[in-house]
């Protein structure tokens, strides 16, 4: 608790991550139902761990417009789902080639590759059957969620981005290709995150554009963040690999900025994300406090 | 031209797939659009050529309850997307390692294995991303056909079988599980073609479960034929590599029955889904031949 009896940022995403771990288990299909192998990976990755970031993102912008949780919590889990997809296919042999996520070897490393390639397809899959299932919200909104979802997962969006980083692996990148990755790979997703809980509030034009700028604000501040834990973090701390982004000679904002204008860089995006929401007074400050906590967090 | 002045079975699917074709080509992102090289690879496999039985499926079942081809043509397009994903998702080397598809080499030994892996992603995504889209389609009706799309490419579905195959593969399998392979492989999503173009008419119950029942017994018929040609047919004919399921020892029909035996369940399931279209009289008349061409198709 800080001194006005509120939890303490930390202890609130533990509360948040607690909440969201609890509506996975729920929306992951159990291990024993067949055929086993299949959902036992989908679940090994998803339930690895996690900040849970996006869905926490997605609640919060729901609450902001008053949406029960019990509404919110699918899609949120939804957006989870969609981003271990996205981590497990990105960690392959053909791509990244990375043996360690979350602490725990990558999918491939436990289930082998063709075991992965599927469990990242069946969660892709699942994410979409989840936000089209009968439920409360207006089926509209639903259609309109699910569409900006696709849109944001798409070539235009976190698969164009993936290529993009591919491509420019090795090469020496110019600024508005590193902005183009950052902005399609990470910003994509954590902007529908934020959209998809607004969305779902029936929120009107100008809160969604508010909403929205959070979200690229703070998706690209944390890709930065993320670049300069890769140089910066300990292997034990961060679950994953620590300087493999140079060793592929991958595109990064340190690497194009350095160090400390990254930092600056990263901390003008939070202020400017605090900014967009301060018309929402106190109702803001969670998602004010979050975008905060991605670039001071060690992991 | 047959006697009675209408286009034979060649010549109607010829027809039909060209039409097909050109929307395929519409929704498709154009190669010149960045990120370049994701959208020439999604189109490489899309429009390699290939028969477009679930769109055509999907388009004659519209038709059945009257909807013009317009509103189901979107829908049709996505059903093909989704099905060249999960052909390009199986050929990886890390799955059936196929180099031949459709006549031409697969998506990884032309555009490489991550790429091919982000092609079939990419695939999966722009279809769900259209079948969201805002249409002539009432959105209740638009949210169901997503809803058992994603379930029939799911876990309990094609996943869910292409699981089992590779898990079955070099095994002596039993009959229940050479069943369940092709029923959710092949079975799902023809099944899912079928309904869907009755769901965008809105047909009632007792329609759809004909139409079902259709696309469960086409959809075996035509796993079935396509075992007895991977034993029977060559590989010019069939632009793939033949007898690959017995080299690899993939649980088939022939394998399991023998040729006569297989050739005889086919027919009796060609029989069975004509049947159950017989209320709708010559309306049903397409559909019907589909099924019959099918399991005389050399290719």
């Amino acid at each position: 608790m800080n001194p006005a009896g509120e939890l303490s940022i930390g202890d609130y995403i533990d509360a948040e991550r607690a909440r969201v771990d609890k509506e996975l288990e729920r929306v992951l299909p159990p291990e024993e139902e067949p055929p086993y192998s299949i959902h036992k990976a989908m679940r090994y990755s998803v339930l690895a761990g996690g900040k849970r970031l996006r869905p926490i993102i997605c609640l919060e912008s729901g609450r902001l417009f008053g949406v029960d949780d019990e509404v919110l919590l699918s899609a949120a889990a939804a957006l989870e789902l969609v981003h271990t997809y996205s981590l497990i296919h990105d960690d392959l042999p053909a791509m990244d080639n990375d043996d360690l996520r979350r602490g725990k070897p990558t999918s491939h490393r436990v289930f082998g590759e063709a075991m992965a390639i599927l469990a990242g397809d069946g969660l892709l899959t699942l994410a979409f059957e989840i936000l089209s299932r009968p439920g409360p919200i207006p089926a509209e909104l639903q259609l309109q969620l699910i569409h900006e979802l696709g849109f944001a997962l798409g070539t235009h969006g976190l698969i164009g981005g993936q290529v993009a980083d591919l491509a420019a692996a090795g090469l020496e990148v110019k600024e508005d290709t590193l902005q183009y990755i950052h902005r399609t790979k990470t910003g994509a997703l954590i902007c529908a995150s934020a959209r998809t809980g607004a969305l779902i509030a029936g929120a009107p034009e100008d809160d969604l554009a508010r909403v929205s700028q959070y979200g690229e604000a703070v998706g690209l501040a944390f890709q930065i963040a993320d670049d300069l834990l890769d140089v910066l973090g300990s292997e034990r701390e961060l679950g994953k690999a620590v300087g493999k982004d140079n060793d592929q000679h991958k595109a990064t904002y340190p690497a194009f900025y350095g160090v400390e204008e990254s930092r600056r860089i990263a901390r003008r995006l939070v202020r400017e994300a605090s900014e967009v929401l301060a018309p929402y007074g106190d109702s803001a400050r969670r998602l004010q406090q979050l975008a905060q906590f991605l670039i001071t967090r060690q992991s």
